[in-house]
């Protein structure tokens, strides 16, 4: 026997299970946070081939502010047209339509396709780079047991979850991808279509410590280890909701074919035969998803997957494109599934141990989203997990994850549901055909209402401590007991926000801060600006300044500014002793004055840009809406909806969501809605943040 | 003694010897044309800090075609505006003017600022990935005596030039940069601004070797080693030029100042106390350039360097920006220099040894020209020597090296001497003032001539084999009898050159093919067209196949393509047998219909999208000239200056120079261009094609 008897025991502030793309987003924040974390994963390589692909806005923005969406965009294909195929009255497909895959002027980037090994090694050197190598991926280790000590969850100093962990042996780990039936061998490890991705070192470690067991202590543990998670089972947790009838099949192909439309998302419904859909991808490859109408569930609801082999769903792409010809001498991975709709109950335990990505919400992955929401729920627990673990963020933030992100699974679900129906339903014959999909509304609701969704920049966080809006905090939450118990520190009235909200109508609370270009103030370079808000933890106020140049609007700065130098404001009490006075919440400034009228030094008071007594002045916090030499013209203020007199003040979540806006005299606001979300120095606890239980 | 007794013999294809930028650059090319290479140094590690560092549009766009321009975009400090401050009547400096510091609409890229060390990092990760580690930069190695036999330079499988290598020891290969008087240590070595840049794996291997000797036979020998290079001294070759009397200081400093344009580009004459440049760079830094009047050339017209320190530097900035305020903390690297212009006399002996780079030009450092000139020598050669070491190219084809690049390298040095004048003169007192500098002058010649000379962008080569125009080769080339001489294999008049010319205004001959945005036939992604002339050593027929839909011109691109695909064609004979047809030379098309109304398959001949049994027909050759989605419309046949009915053919070198323009009927004239220029097969000796002779 090869097991070795010690057991290491040892704390850690975050313990990630899992290392798919939610698992490294939430290893990417503790990085970039510099919080002590581990991640492990019991496979013993990452992905190479094959699995999700599509990469949507958003997640093409978060990528940017953690510094590598460059590396996705310029490697990805691009997806720019969608095609819609449909039957003819003789029954002939035929393209009916062609509508933009990403609607035009919603984001700076436009929906991408790369595979998913690819971006898992964008996440794994950025993780290198922020940690300087503290953090890397564990593979090759199984965890064996959770428990949290109840007691505990509440001390802010304490390690309530023990967690065990088992080193497997190489053979215990390697994944098994494949369905029986294929002449394609394990897709995992023979892709030559990729750049070589070598983990020998990682792999190397991992056999040194096969057998042996280790305990460890967390602060926090974050479960992204998919459908099947063994930390949501650990939990006692469910995934609640139901397999539908549609069986589908995925091929990776060189496609030798006369389809004209090839190198086009497609949507292709045949009359009789099912639907199709294209995915065109990098490196020539192009991505089929088949429905298998000939594979039909047994009583029980399951389909028998051995009936499900390449030439059948093959075979079955052949009949839908027809009478187009369609073949291939290459597959480079293939699978099939039958679509299952289901949602946790549950996104957290005790406010320690939490569940993001395919743990709690499962799909078709025919509209792209799996891996987008996926990372999007580590994006947004990440950084609560991170500040709240440094004494940053006060621990009541916590409960906002499942508030906010099992709303969007909800969502997801809803709208998996209906473009299901409407992908794998029969067109209709005409406007008499109820039974059958109106084309129309296939459009509409797929392509129009869906590409907002489904880009997720249509997200609209509800109230809480980190977003000041009216509302029922349950209902515009995820509905749960959970999300009816948050703090909303700064409660306000419906009146009042309108007020609030119209200063900046083009930011609102709880969405996404938007992204235009604006200059630099000191060196007249463009940026979109969003990229001015990094993924490094921080909150963000962004004081639009207005018409600087104006005496009566410089008196209204000067006096803000004044404000936030006070010792008793957030900013102040927040940033640690010795620190730097943007480390906790970074001032921005954004002007509206003529660029070449205005000087920094002359015009803006010291708090918008700090002085350092070895680099010197900041010259890279105060922007201005101006036209750019070689970018056009941003048009920030009126795109933002802010006036370009008088301006107003913005406070920014470090996920680069809206938390508040107000106006320059309503520092009182400001200051309330950090002192909901942030620990403040002075012992002093705010008025309106009574602590709240932690729901369950 | 550690000497080692044995002496290896290898042969090698291209040797080249030092690996600054122009080395580099050389390396890159053999690795991105799959030559056998090896580059040689004789430091022990690339440059840390200091240095050269502006990066022109021409650059950028190299850089793009090898790959990694986005890299420097990303890292480096933007040049947005450059302020002219100049003395009042008072005497006191104020902000004159301010002008873009890129010409807008040049290029699609605009000046940008980055230390050497990062640019030398891109090429060397970018040589790893093209070679496959198997050109890797040896370091600590010197070269000790070169010879070439002459009775073997014109065989085609010799190699005739010897050079004996030997392994230094590590001391003797520590380059000391710095200038003695300064409290900053070494700057090579001690930089905490910049990511590390880990090669202790190849200063492993140098130990090992060290003391031993090496004798390396080559095809040909690329010497890129610098202003005091040991290649063009083993050649007995010379610089010839002379020293000015301006005596110049730069300092990189984190600076601690009021001065309210130090983020901007800036040249400020003081009245009585010279010049001083800025250059804002990454990182916050800011490098200044400052005249040194107190220190001046003694009677044999050279400086005496003792006198030359950070203090006497810093002061002296200090009274030329004063009234207002400078000052440092940190000094990053600083050094001292007399302004020298020289010019090689010679860029090549035998058309086996070339020189490229500071190597063959010395030149005041201020217009950001140094590594961008020399990057550029180097690629202007690397293909060329490439492709004759591989076959592909004609031999005569290396003569054009000399012709094309020490013209620019006069040219430089012409520009060089009248801003030098400009930058270190005494500003005029009044339009009387017949000694002093007039700074409108100043503006027009230094930033709007200038600017132009400096983008790289407006060098325009000569009439050769590789460039079919008119005009004399010497007096369009460098003037010398290897110029003279140069085979053009398809001499034209200057009326049957403008009727060419004329179907194409905007893409001039001689000239780098200029970018604008088209759209991919089959994916409607927008790309800079640009962007699919990458750096792979294939030579392009840009076929602008216009308006297709129509009956008439298609069958002009039927005929045309029936041409390029007939055994006889220079396409057909150039290509190796059992390669790719778009081995050699690639044929891209950009057509002017309708996107929607036009089919890849449908409207275009297959040699425009070839097909291949294991990937399927090739959808990433064909482009079209529409609107795009997201990016606005490029609008390139306006903007190329080609008809949008009728098109024409555009012949493109492998470095993105236009060689050849003509209509769709001139197939003739395409076939003696490439006759000109390529190896072709079936032993048949091309008509105008009779073997120049090598001139040195």
């Amino acid at each position: 026997m090869d097991a070795i008897a010690e057991t290491a025991e040892s704390n850690v502030d975050v313990l990630i299970i899992g290392a798919g793309p939610a698992g490294l987003m939430a290893a990417a924040w503790m990085a970039h946070c510099g919080v002590k974390a581990r991640i492990i994963d019991k496979r013993n390589t990452k992905i190479m081939c094959g699995q999700a692909d599509g990469l949507q806005c958003r997640s093409l923005e978060i990528f940017d502010s953690l510094g590598f969406a460059d590396r996705a965009w310029k490697e990805a294909h691009h997806m720019i047209e969608i095609c819609m195929w449909n039957p003819g009255t003789d029954g002939v497909i035929r393209r009916g339509d062609r509508v933009p895959d990403t609607i035009v002027g919603l984001s700076r980037f436009q929906q991408i396709v790369l595979h998913q090994g690819r971006i898992e090694r964008f996440f794994l050197d950025n993780i290198k780079k922020y940690s300087g190598d503290s953090i890397q991926v564990e593979r090759c280790v199984l965890p064996e047991s959770l428990e949290i000590d109840e007691s505990k969850v509440d001390d802010e100093a304490a390690y309530p979850v023990t967690v065990k962990l088992r080193m497997l042996k190489e053979e215990e780990a390697t994944p098994q991808q494949q369905i029986s039936g294929s002449t394609v061998t394990d897709g995992l490890f023979r892709s030559n279509l990729i750049q070589e991705d070598d983990e020998d070192d990682l792999i190397r470690k991992s056999k040194a410590r096969a057998g042996a067991s280790e305990i460890v202590h967390a602060k926090y543990v974050i479960g992204c280890d998919g459908a099947r998670s063994w930390t949501r089972r650990a939990l006692g947790f469910e995934l609640k909701g139901e397999a539908t009838d549609f069986i589908w099949g995925v091929m990776d192909i060189f496609p030798i074919t006369d389809f004209p439309d090839i190198r086009m998302r497609c949507v292709v419904h045949s009359a009789n035969s099912g639907s199709l859909m294209i995915i065109p991808r990098e490196n020539g490859l192009v991505r089929l998803y088949i429905q298998l109408k000939e594979v039909t569930p047994d009583a029980s609801g399951r389909a028998d997957k051995s009936k499900i082999t390449p030439d059948v769903i093959f075979s079955a792409a052949k009949t839908i494109l027809s009478p187009y010809k369609i073949d291939h001498e290459y597959c480079d991975w293939w699978t099939g599934y039958q679509i299952g709709q289901r949602t946790g109950t549950h996104f957290d335990a005790h406010g320690r141990v939490f569940l993001a990505g395919d743990a709690v919400h499962t799909h078709s992955p025919k509209a792209g989203q799996g891996m987008n929401v996926s990372m999007q729920d580590a994006y947004n627990l990440g950084w609560k997990v991170a500040l709240v673990a440094k004494g940053v963020c006060r621990r009541e933030i916590l409960n906002t994850y499942q508030s906010e992100r099992r709303r969007v699974a909800q969502e997801l679900i809803e709208f998996d549901h209906k473009i299901s129906r409407l992908f794998s339903g029969r067109p209709a014959k005409d406007v008499t055909d109820a039974e059958g999909v109106n084309m129309e509304e296939f459009k509409k609701d797929m392509f129009l209402k869906g590409n907002l969704f489904a880009s997720g920049l249509s997200i609209n966080y509800g109230p809480s401590s980190l977003v000041v809006k009216p509302g029922d905090a349950a209902e515009l939450g995820d509905g749960s007991a959970k999300s009816a118990s948050l703090a909303v520190p700064s409660p306000i009235t419906v009146d009042e926000f309108s007020k609030k909200q119209a200063l900046a109508t083009g930011l609102p609370v709880g969405m996404r801060f938007n992204s235009f270009k604006v200059l630099n103030q000191s060196d007249a370079r463009p940026w979109h600006f969003q990229e001015r808000l990094k993924a490094d933890g921080r909150f963000r106020v962004v004081l639009f300044a207005g018409a600087i140049l104006s005496v009566a609007q410089k008196h209204r700065v000067d006096a803000f500014c004044a404000a936030l130098d006070a010792p008793g404001s957030f900013l102040r009490r927040a940033t640690p002793p010795g620190q730097q006075v943007d480390s906790v919440v970074e001032v921005l400034t954004i002007h509206s004055s003529k660029r070449t009228d205005t000087e920094l030094l002359r015009d803006f008071p010291d708090m918008l840009h700090p002085f350092d007594k070895y680099k010197g002045w900041d010259y890279d916090k105060v922007f201005v809406d101006d036209v750019s030499y070689h970018e056009g013209f941003g048009d920030a203020y009126t795109n933002y909806g802010v006036d370009k007199e008088h301006g107003c003040v913005v406070a920014v979540r470090p996920d680069q969501y809206v938390g508040w806006v107000g106006d320059l005299e309503d520092f009182e606001g400001l200051q309330r809605y950090f002192e909901g979300c942030l620990v403040l120095r002075d012992g002093t606890v705010p008025e309106n943040g009574a602590k709240a239980e932690m729901v369950h």
